[in-house]
């Protein structure tokens, strides 16, 4: 049996005359776009050419829901009710359903952005993601952090889930990513972060900050298209996939 | 052959903490309501409870995109392009079809709201309008002014049109509204904007300022909610329709 | 010596064409005004109207800044950092400053709103709003809730301070105020109400749900303006006030 | 009589996470910065930050208003009445005023931004800027397009104004500039413009399209920074104004 994994990025982040990320030089390497729709990034035309370069370059559609905070760019952690997050996202969703459907085209799974993401930790909140998603579009993809509360109430929940891993991210031994204040919570070393996406991907399996190795589920790839050397990363895991004869493809 | 009027009003107007409008007195007298879909007013959980609500008083759901400036509940005419105007229609259609979804039903019309509506009178623009329509949502119902640029334009494309009539405006021989800086621009008698109603749907006409008798297209007549009276306008409207056998339904 | 209570609301809360508060009615029985200055609500002319109002009714002139979250009235808490914090508040203090500027006033007092209030448990936070006010208004008072942190750290940074105090909530044994989650929270019945600011400005004390009495510093009393029975409660608290020789006037 | 020239620049463009402009490399080579003060960009903290930059290099601060339109950067021509105007002209300059305090700094002049600044053009919006200036910054300096309404009316009205000159970009017989719809809008080549500044400083003169020498009063000049090659030229411009003994100060 072959191995296949999804690449997946943040694309449509800029907002008006602003511009942010790096989607003409990523897009190429990625299966699957993650799309911001116009609360902490975007704005409706953003969207519309981020779907088309998308559809372009063959990738698939996600919807990127985020806080309704462009300041901070969703990246702050909001007391919303979970009956707002369930409404904020439905919004999204259909915003760039309709993006699509301009385009002749269809999403094909979401993500929550940002503090939402870290949010959906609480169960709450993470239920009324996936009631969204079940209540506007049920045969949505729902990218879940592997191991974590909403990949496993999605499930239940009648969703095709894909866990999501992170090759510049170190582990612990509950399988939850090293905060971001810890020293060793990035693994900048290009060769190293290759070496952890292969482990995951063809073992299933991580090996944690201390050294143990414990079991993960790869189903999509997370890359971080706006850290510098972003490109480099993409290229380089892209040619040892094709050398490791992995598929890169949507889930 | 028995008449039939469509009833608008615009709904779902309040805004996070803010409430305006009299939409649980009025929705019951309506047929169609045009629900605010968060740019000019509106926001998730504002339309979430409005479709709730027209779909429990069985009122048609329709979209009432309207331009990004809340500030000035988008009546300020903005220079946006025609671009920007089929991208602000496309999203913001796609964010009540979705919360429509959620609640198991679709949309049945659209129809630009304020200065977007006023804008449409720019061919550019009401272009622009009309291909969002087509290119998301080819079945919903334009309501566009009777006899405008708008409708015929969306008749050309395809498109099924609701010609609008207003009861509480007088008309232009042209069969233009008369400017709201005329002092006879709106009909204040209740009785006398009865009148015009029942003449514009029985006999396709209407007296304009000048006295002449000028033909009009009367499709859906639109009703403002947020005016003094509003309320004894619907009730005594829907009870001469009922005398006069005039069927209110959705068009 | 005779005795003396400021009297403050939040005023300004009007959004746009949204309207929110009973400005009107309750202004006449204050003596301190907490302005909204732009984020969680109020807008460029509502400041500019209000400001105007209160200086009619010889009302004090308070910054009320909040959080940049529109759609949740500023009640929801975000995890903004300190410096976030710092520059919102010197932003807004300085743009309800300038309206003031245009009537001939200055401001008297700035009273963090909502959330943010609420957030100012948090020393760093507190700090930041204090820096604030310390950089841009040092003759500005700080109110702040009686016996809080904020009241503290304020003083010691060298600000006048006004402890604020609330006639119709209950108070726990160290002080603080019962969380809104228990169903004893709120006093909902005028006189307690009222016998409880009494005893707060004349003895100095509040008894705590458990009976104990505790000392309290009550500098200003805080009113909600838009609760049902605002304009009742305002005009017999400034009745009992006037029989028992107390003074209202700013801190 | 030696020579002196003001050049401003806009400035503190960026929003949030995104970045704009080249403050960093622009910054040494001005005399005066047009701050943006958080409605078409900018923002609380980038305000501080700007602020801090412009002191650093003893530059003169700026507040730059524009309208409430982020996502079109404040191009986009709003029909703002003159009294929404004089608000937020208010209100921005009063925030931009709080940040330079906390530095204890102050405001040297005011430039409006974008569409703001053309729609100056008609009286009523050019009377709504200046009673602004006039009623809460009365010693700000008016930064007003040589030879228009805003120039002449802020004169009148008691402002001390600099009139502004464009070193880019060509000019029609009446002193207006050539609209950018037009072919010869823009003068891209580096000598020319800088003979046209200089032109205007020394001789007072510009030479229009048609070849006709009209008078100009130059008190300030603006460069673009966001243009491709803007360091460039203003490396240049300063290179030979040193050359012809031309001082860059603020007016």
């Amino acid at each position: 049996m072959s191995l296949s994994i999804d690449l997946n990025c943040d694309m449509g982040e800029s907002f008006g005359h602003w511009k942010m990320g790096n989607d003409q030089e990523i897009m190429p390497f990625v299966s699957s776009a993650n799309i911001a729709c116009g609360f902490h990034a975007g704005d409706p035309g953003t969207m519309r050419s981020t779907v088309a370069f998308a559809l372009a370059n063959r990738v698939a559609l996600g919807a990127h829901p985020g806080l309704p905070d462009r300041e901070g760019f969703g990246r702050r952690k909001m007391a919303a009710s979970p009956t707002e997050v369930y409404d904020m996202v439905v919004y999204q969703m259909g915003a760039l359903a309709a993006v699509a459907a301009s385009q002749n085209a269809r999403l094909h799974h979401i993500k929550a952005h940002g503090a939402l993401y870290h949010m959906s930790q609480d169960e709450d909140i993470a239920q009324a993601i996936i009631a969204a998603v079940v209540d506007t579009g049920p045969s949505l993809i729902m990218y879940a952090m592997a191991g974590s509360k909403l990949a496993e109430m999605a499930q239940l929940a009648g969703l095709t889930v894909a866990s999501e891993v992170f090759a510049d991210r170190t582990y612990q031994d509950d399988g939850t990513l090293t905060s971001r204040d810890r020293a060793n919570a990035m693994i900048t070393d290009i060769d190293m972060a290759i070496d952890q996406a292969l482990q995951m991907i063809q073992d299933g399996t991580v090996t944690t900050v201390s050294g143990k190795v414990i079991p993960v589920k790869a189903d999509t790839l997370c890359l971080h298209g706006d850290q510098p050397g972003a490109l480099q990363f993409a290229q380089a895991l892209r040619a040892v996939f094709e050398d490791e004869g992995i598929a890169v493809a949507p889930v």
